[in-house]
């Protein structure tokens, strides 16, 4: 491939898609317009600024007083690194329960950042109960708990309220993955007892992957200074070298600390119109009102789980701890599932998800979350799950999906 | 901070800005539209498809054959890093030419990977003769040379083309950092024996950081092969798990060319938004044409260069070897070097660069890249320059700089 031999494409021109899936989701039609706004250049006051509220506005989302409440410049799994990485030092032990595939994810990252990784299991569409995580934090004594909250392998929340206590009495950094569960389900970083959380934005915040909002106690910047090394370059006299520095430039989180907070010193240049997508994410939440968030996705949740239950499909995991914007739905007996789902992108423009491991091909995940945790979205993609199970032969009431979720809408 | 105290602003409005500095700068009008266009599901046909496109596209900006040629979702450092921790194992020997800041963070972020790192180094300002490179390699013997193409904060461009074959004859994998330059100057991945090559958007591709490309010879497409690992959650029965996997999951390219090969393994969720900007970025360059947008640059670039001297201003380092897109001034006698810029940016919504470690305060980085490669932002930038410096009493031919830069454009 040349330069003259390339052919050049049109501008970019997605086709309509109404997005329900696990995430990516439809981004807020706001989200999408500060992502084109003009950039500015890197220490503008106006960039400054822009960073500074963007922290206020994440200490809110979070619910923490935390100062060090930044973005990581990458997907969810960039946040998600960063904070393993700059935690852990190698040889330190990590317990991780695991109950889905990001389970599994925070103990490979783990792993690849030689620390020495503890996991507990239970079932795939189950949770932990409080004392099962007591007794291996007694039994293995980590450095760190990590623990998802919200899975969307399995579509399960891991109640949190109770764990922050119980590292504190065994001296444990806990630190949760909320990626997939943020802004669609309580989450209190400070009343929970988090030392650091992170998250995306392409799930119920509502905009594009590629940001990851992260908050860290005073305790876990403790540990993170004392591994301080500036980088060659920008070093001057005097400046921390900790021989136990970090293992990754990017994901330093003392000095993507020290490049937001007033010290300014640079590290990377960060992603502007990320900056400002991020930005958005957290003002349409908080103009909503973080509860309100909250409650919208309860109930589209409510109402898509009232819907599928009604056109007679089952419903994976424990309903009672399943997060509010995702629901894992059987797949019908001699329906083929991924050909179903292209038949509901193709004909309907409507987006559903498949599924990991375990579940490959027996479940599809359903998501309302963000923008699209809305009636309209809901009614719409049942209605079209509807016609097509229909093609399939598949037994069902007419508009019983509809009608049990309009209920749950009209029942407030 | 709680939801219930925080001050709400206003959806993103960032002022008027002509940004000639080092980078970021002002991204072309069709990137910041790309930005803003609806979101699609990660495995969804157009996705993959746009996917696809995008990276036939980087094959000519990189004038390359290479499959492996792809994005890495962050910002230019995570290129970088990307490169460097799953090309190096730890303990191998890198060698690192340093003529600039960005010199020493090729060789932190290798320091950080482990590896034994060599340095030789120039003065600022200064170049490398392929014999200085040469006598290094053969003295070091490394798995790797890591050297910067154009160092923003020398305004430096490194001749590459000699170097790829020296180190085919000595069995070094070659990786050059392009960040700054590509675009702007001369690049060609193949003609010149490049092994990796990293970018960013925010330079001479004119869109905005957070997406960094990168390209990948089949040489060190084999190394990274040799260190494979998928991921637990999704790993398969005789899928390979090899003993000195890179140390990091989200920068492993192993399972990032899974994600954008054939077999679209799960890794990370696309940057769906970065995605559509650096297609677009690639896309403007292309249909304006390669050789047309780095000889724009050279012409904006020799316009500058000829507007700041007739303006009576030194400039700083080896101008044979400067790259066309960045020039570093000395900043004049008695004028306050901030003071200056900030009036630049206050009252003409112009930003010029400052500078980093021995040049700090020394000199400013005036840069020509992307969008702004263009007669009227060089024009106006050299009216305003020479405003702001009239008020503190330098004396100046009047309108000097202007005329010298307009003679270059009308000379063609």
């Amino acid at each position: 491939m040349t330069a003259s031999t390339v052919q050049i494409p049109g501008p970019i021109d997605p086709p309509a898609r109404l997005l329900m899936g696990p995430g990516p989701i439809s981004a807020y039609p706001s989200v999408l317009r500060a992502m084109s706004a003009p950039l500015v250049g890197q220490y503008d006051p106006f960039m400054t600024r822009t960073m500074t509220e963007t922290q206020q506005l994440y200490r809110a989302v979070w619910n923490t007083a935390n100062d060090a409440t930044v973005l990581v410049d990458g997907t969810s799994r960039a946040g998600i690194e960063a904070a393993i990485v700059s935690l852990v030092r190698p040889g330190d032990r990590v317990l991780v329960p695991v109950f889905g595939r990001f389970g599994l994810l925070l103990a490979e990252i783990a792993e690849r950042a030689q620390a020495e990784v503890h996991t507990i299991e239970t079932a795939w569409g189950q949770v932990f109960t409080p004392a099962a995580i007591e007794e291996a934090i007694v039994r293995v004594r980590p450095t760190l708990l990590a623990l998802v909250q919200g899975d969307t392998s399995t579509t399960m929340n891991q109640p949190l309220d109770e764990i922050g206590a119980i590292c504190a009495k065994h001296g444990v950094l806990f630190y949760t993955d909320a990626t997939a569960s943020l802004g669609g389900n309580a989450f209190e970083a400070d009343a929970w007892g988090l030392d650091a959380a992170t998250a995306g934005l392409q799930k119920c915040l509502g905009g594009p992957s590629g940001s990851a909002p992260i908050t860290l106690s005073d305790r876990a910047v403790e540990v993170i200074r004392s591994r301080r090394r500036i980088e060659a370059g920008i070093r001057e006299e005097g400046d921390p070298d900790a021989p136990d520095f970090v293992r990754s430039n990017y994901f330093d989180l003392g000095m993507i600390l020290d490049y937001w907070g007033p010290r300014r010193l640079n590290h990377h240049t960060e992603a502007t119109s990320m900056l400002y997508g991020a930005r958005e994410c957290a003002r349409v939440l908080l103009l909503e009102g973080r509860d309100a968030v909250i409650a919208r996705h309860e109930r589209a949740g409510r109402a898509m789980l009232a819907g599928v239950r009604a056109l007679g499909l089952s419903v994976f995991g424990d309903v009672a701890h399943k997060m509010n914007n995702v629901v894992a739905v059987e797949i019908p007996e001699g329906v083929p599932g991924d050909e179903a789902r292209a038949a509901l992108l193709t004909d309907f423009g409507i987006e559903i998800g498949t599924s990991f491991g375990p579940l490959h091909g027996r479940v599809w995940r359903i998501g309302t979350m963000g923008y699209n945790a809305r009636q309209d979205a809901v009614l719409t993609t049942l209605a079209a799950l509807e016609a097509v199970l229909r093609r399939y032969r598949v037994a069902l009431p007419v508009a019983g999906g509809v009608d049990a979720a309009a209920d749950v809408y009209r029942a407030g």
